[in-house]
């Protein structure tokens, strides 16, 4: 499991006051390119090996609203992988009373920029499935 | 069930070459904002009163990818409305080909701007239960 | 000049109640697209060709604000068009009053994606040339 | 003047490869907000007492482009200050190696949440004031 930093960004809010929904699947993406970063794997590298990885499933449930200037923490969490896929789960907390803002699941699968689905190398997979509990 | 007609925007793509996943979700939301203007609930009305929306669970399953340029037909349906709470289901589809490209799930509470939670006054309650198959 | 009519999105907004500012920069790059389309020249057929468009100077006013839910009118102009770059003036109006929210300015230039400039290919200039007062 | 440093988010890039020219604007803005705290001026007080700060003016010239993952530093520099207006400049350095990626001019404006220019009370200009060279 590793977490992120950050601050809430004003952009990132709405008219409502309060961090737009969608946001906070943008950090949980964040992340999990830290996620992956961690283990050795650099988007970039794969990217590069013409390797994407579309999100294939989203949830997320929401528990409290980040604001504006909040700081806080975006946890994610490897718990299922294989060859053809990668699930993570994720949570948000606001840091300074550490209260559970969101909490999600992601399904990544891998693929060829032209969408034609691959087994993910070795090289890649063994980082994963080693990182994964 | 109402429909909305976009062009995928520029901006709504990303370095894989196709659009971002969460822009899946804003579509989303346009198409519940729609469903509720044609049913006679607009946004700002519901403001002015001090009642607010917040998302309080999504799911969102991609089926094929939404590329700059294409068309897209967003859908909204209401599947359950209550005093307290209303769930849409959303289906994005490619025009040119109709190909499903995702179908989500939302649920929405009614709190004021300070995230109290309140009943949905009998005016709007009646519009959405009647409009609810 | 060409116009392209939208409609203010939620996820535009911010804290403030208003559209963010830097939306207005986006709703700019629409009206250039659909310009660009309007003379015969595709985005995905430039990219296929390797030729990118990369802004290299923007400037917007703003006189007033976009809400949400407003129709606008988003105007772009081709002002001055060479084989290195084209400039665009834009202008947004809110649609009910005719109110004019924003006027800009843009410069793109034309480079492959890895940045090295290029003159553009005849078959595009001259449709844009053609198109410039 | 002050620094922010922030790491390139997937979710910035486009179909181009590189980041989208608005975010650079979001950018600015966001080292503008830390600017302020730093001199001792919270947004969320400003808006506290139904003050806030419209963007009435914004340029930026594009050097070279950032790309995902790149660190990025952004300087925000109070170079104008009156009791109707601040305007700021800004640079984007990419952080390996120093490249300048932009720069850019802000001007905003301080109007209550209708819209009502105001003149902005003394305890918050003091302080805009003195840090302003």
């Amino acid at each position: 499991m590793i977490s992120v930093r950050e601050k809430v960004r004003f952009v990132e809010t709405d008219l409502m006051g309060v961090v737009h929904h969608t946001n906070y699947l943008r950090w949980f993406e964040m992340a999990r390119i830290e996620y992956l970063r961690q283990v050795g794997i650099l988007l970039n590298d794969l990217m590069a090996e013409d390797i994407v990885l579309p999100v294939t499933d989203v949830e997320c449930k929401y528990r409290a609203s980040a604001k504006f200037d909040d700081y806080i923490l975006i946890e994610a969490e490897l718990v299922e992988v294989s060859k053809v896929k990668m699930v993570f789960t994720h949570q948000v907390f606001r840091e300074y009373d550490e209260a559970l803002l969101a909490t999600g699941r992601t399904q990544n699968a891998f693929t060829t920029r032209q969408g034609k689905i691959i087994r993910l190398p070795d090289k890649y997979f063994e980082k994963l499935y080693k990182s994964c509990r």
